[in-house]
């Protein structure tokens, strides 16, 4: 089928979709994940197909772990289905329900967005959870999954597809597109696709957002910040600093910078430098650094604007929080940013301007995620300042509409001399 | 000054003004509505300037009409600023709270969203309306005012800045710029400015929308429909479709197409028509429209996405509910609908299953509007489906941030064997 087709077809889909009931949504995942579970042996001799490929055409190892099933993949992937079910389902809710007068009420419901176009990269179960997302929240999605998942990815879009139906969902409310090239027309298809969601790479995700005029949910970069204030404790400080740094150097929200107050530097840095030495993280320092630190390198300017996303990390030596909180708003990704003091006031300030999605206080950037932040599955880290912000789940995949219900209303009632004035009066508070 | 400078001001300033107390804005507020009062023969004076010029230029009269100042004007400037002034400051409040862990806590909490380009065309009371807009939900405001307005805006502006940096607001908060070039530029400023507000014509919205990548709140489009159900009261049906279409018809939530069940248009038609044909209203039908309404216009294919924006509004006569729906889901623009019934269940599929930001039920889409929906002021009317829909206020000017609260948590401690599991407890419900 034509890309155009598709989109028309998921629009059709999706205007269907947002009136479907909770249950049906809820049995259809259900079924979801028992074709699965029931199937596990056919995915994963399909995704043995996808990974014998991967390795003749000389894929790196990393890319072929992501891209590799197993039994226990599998199981997590039906978990992660039920989780889901035990979510509220996020469509249909009254936000707001306002009179305007006598018998003229307006209600804020709960809505879905419509089409998602949702492109990752090699991962097989992220085609499962983020169709999963997509139904649960009435959205109608078209996925667009690594090349190298591809036999994989047809498999589980057929299965999810056939249980869904059976279950009473639309035809074309999961659809699966194949190219590059698909990917590239997608973008340009605003009046039917409402909100690309990318995960990947930042340089993958960057390419999305500087090629389309669709809104894309989603964060190109993770430059995270910790800063060790004169007032923190000394113990919480080097746990937090070591936690952020190497738990999980790979991902978005690990730090990358460590600022230290100047007045607790000389004592701090050789206690943490030890722990990182330890776990070989290299360090770069600015002047005051490696006036303490001797011996490791000197971090440039482009330094401070870096995600190595790697066990690396460059420090610098600040005078006071308010530098601090500069020093982030011009180098940080509005990410995850995190103060380690025993001062609340300081703390206070710090994330009242520090300018990033999530802010934190004593306690380590790594816990900004969908799961650990009570969400369920996670649709992304967001770093815009619109619409959904940091870790985003089901509730960024929806929107509301005003219902508006009168008895005969008209407007000219209420101008001129004469005229009826609104009460406004909140209903729900 | 240059515009990169202007935008890097305002940037530095809406990081000082997201942590400005509601007292000091509101004290801001006031001071502005002191100063425009005290003002009012200044700005007189200003305006009569641009008012000249524009004569002299030979601009059509609506737009020297829109341009013009007079005491009134300015007294309901000052009145919508005491107006602004009462409803909450939206920047601050704590939307959830939730237990990760035991003393670990996870605070959303709203924000400002930082820089408002906002442009507009002639009226300057715009101008002061947006800035206070701004203000009130911390948010530094990029002005450009239409070129006509230049002096009043420019006195406006600076007024503006005197009373508000007196009262405590950062300098830069509020800035004017005055070309056309200088708004290209400003569309490329995206790592500058966060969301673009636009007012004007359609044509103007659009070519906004079509030339950034800065993430843009309006609408360019009003095509609202009114569709008349077989069980419509009869004397509502004629009221509300009068209103929709001739209370105001240069509006955006005025209706442009009627659609009307089969079965009550024979009764219906002649009716409506008739009080259309006193207000001058040019009526084009379908084929089945004209079988009842002899002697008006074919509505053609190109009549079902017209905004006329004036006196003529076209016909359809549907077999059902849903032709009526399928149609404004198809011709719509996602703005405002309504349904004229008396049964429920009809009512509550229309507005289900049509896909714009309003949808109403025995009420005139004329409704559709920020203050009418209790909102004070008005940034604008969205028909996008991300972030704020329909008639939006102060809250589509803020986001929000996560605060997290520990007492020296790692995300070591929830991982592997022995680890600690979330708690994840709503505390605020």
């Amino acid at each position: 089928m034509e890309l155009l087709q598709i989109a028309k077809n998921a629009k059709q889909a999706a205007l269907e979709l947002s009136s479907i009931s909770s249950a049906t949504k809820d049995n259809a995942l259900k079924a979801i994940a028992d074709a699965i579970e029931k199937n596990k042996e056919a995915i994963l001799k399909e995704n043995r197909k996808d990974v014998a490929q991967a390795e003749k055409q000389g894929i790196v190892d990393a890319l072929v772990k992501r891209l590799s099933l197993n039994e226990y993949k599998i199981k997590e992937m039906v978990h992660g289905i039920h989780d889901l079910i035990k979510q509220e389902d996020p469509v249909g809710k009254t936000l707001a329900t306002l009179e305007l007068d006598k018998d003229l009420l307006l209600y804020q419901v709960s809505t879905p967005i419509g089409v998602i176009g949702a492109i990752f990269e090699s991962r097989p179960d992220a085609t499962v959870q983020v169709a999963c997302l997509c139904l649960k929240s009435g959205n109608a999605a078209i996925l667009k999954g690594g090349k190298e998942a591809l036999n994989t990815n047809k498999l589980l879009v057929k299965l999810m597809n056939e249980a869904a139906e059976k279950a009473g969902i639309p035809k074309y409310s999961i659809q699966l597109i194949e190219t590059r090239e698909e990917v590239r027309e997608m973008l340009k298809l605003g009046s039917y696709i409402d909100l690309l969601v990318p995960r990947g790479s930042n340089k993958f995700v960057k390419f999305i957002q500087d090629n389309t005029k669709i809104p894309v949910l989603g964060h190109s970069e993770g430059i995270c910040h910790l800063y060790v204030d004169k007032e923190a404790d000394m113990k919480q400080a080097v746990e937090i600093a070591f936690d952020a740094k190497c738990q999980y150097p790979a991902v978005c929200n690990a730090i990358e910078t460590m600022l230290v107050h100047k007045d607790i530097a000389k004592a701090f840095l050789p206690k943490i430098a030890a722990k990182y030495k330890e776990a070989n993280v290299e360090l770069r320092g600015d002047k005051k650094t490696r006036a303490i630190l001797h011996g490791i390198k000197a971090a440039t300017e482009k330094d401070w604007g870096t995600e190595y996303n790697d066990l690396i990390l460059s420090i610098k030596v600040v005078d006071s929080a308010e530098e601090a909180i500069k020093h982030i708003n011009t180098y940080g990704s509005k990410h995850t940013e995190s103060i380690v003091t025993e001062n609340p006031k300081t703390a206070y300030i710090f994330m009242d301007k520090v300018d990033a999605a999530t802010v934190m206080h004593n306690a380590s950037t790594r816990f900004s995620d969908g799961y650990r932040f009570g969400k369920g599955a996670e649709v992304g880290i967001s770093t815009s300042k619109l619409h959904a912000r940091g870790p985003v789940g089901l509730e960024g995949l929806v929107i509301y509409k005003y219902k508006v219900v009168g008895k005969g209303h008209v407007v000219k009632d209420y101008t001129g001399k004469n005229a009826k004035t609104f009460t406004h009066r909140r209903l729900d508070k």
